[in-house]
């Protein structure tokens, strides 16, 4: 078990897409229960089983666990609509390692970028195409993604 | 994954009770949606994660994992209430092994018995202590028994 400090912003440039290629991720939740999250994740060639529990401030308890891929095949065929598909591309700023996920299928056009700290007070720098802060907007969880996605959002 | 076969039956008296020493089994729910049943059990010292997915007859893909028994005690926290708790009696019937569940708590009283098939329609010997087949009946799911436990069903 570990406890995962992130925090969450929009992006706003496409200033990050020079580097290397990103990974293709494909998530489902056999259950969105905020309290008691549930993920089957394929990236690349490798599959998780995820259970997250609520979130307190910008850290929540995190269970992850490497399963076969067949296994995680037929798992996202058990899960709610409508899986979560996106490209997640590392980018190095500074000390940091920035994951930037750009939303795919019934999310495409929202790209937001993800950062890992040691504590939620732990300082970083920004790059150039960061924008708004929102760890603490629900509708950003993939989860909350993948019951209402982001082309839903303006209905 | 597996897709596992099997039969559960009431159990009408105590002579099944001869025999070697159960087993303490405590388990919680991730997700008791009868389409995708996310299980945290506890067995002996033993723990799993354990997916299933709907029920087809008396047939139902299950995926089990092998999991820390910490991350067990700590995943049983974020369980919905509440977990269910039993005492498990493996007992050799003729050529087939039945599982007896005691369960303990707010399910005490109740018995039953499993077993696992090739198929729907293997044949097999029923032991003197075999009630009712309640297979169909979903209130006897180890899922259905932690959100309506069996001492409130008569109310």
């Amino acid at each position: 078990m570990a406890t995962e400090t992130e925090r969450k912003f929009l992006v706003t440039s496409d200033a990050w897409r020079e580097g290397p290629p990103g990974m293709r991720i494909c998530q489902g939740y056999l259950s969105l229960d905020p309290g008691r999250t549930v993920r089957v994740r394929i990236a690349g060639e490798k599959a998780f089983l995820t259970i997250k529990g609520a979130t307190s401030g910008v850290s929540r308890q995190e269970f992850e666990y490497a399963i076969p891929l067949d296994d995680a095949r037929a798992l996202l065929d058990l899960c709610v609509p409508s899986p979560v598909d996106k490209i997640r591309h590392e980018r190095q700023h500074g000390a940091h390692l920035w994951e930037v996920d750009e939303f795919l299928g019934a999310n495409a056009g929202l790209v937001v970028a993800e950062i890992e700290l040691e504590d939620a007070d732990e300082e970083f720098d920004h790059p150039e195409w960061l924008g708004g802060e929102v760890s603490d907007d629900p509708r950003y969880y993939n989860a909350s993604l993948a019951r209402q996605p982001w082309s839903e959002w303006g209905a």
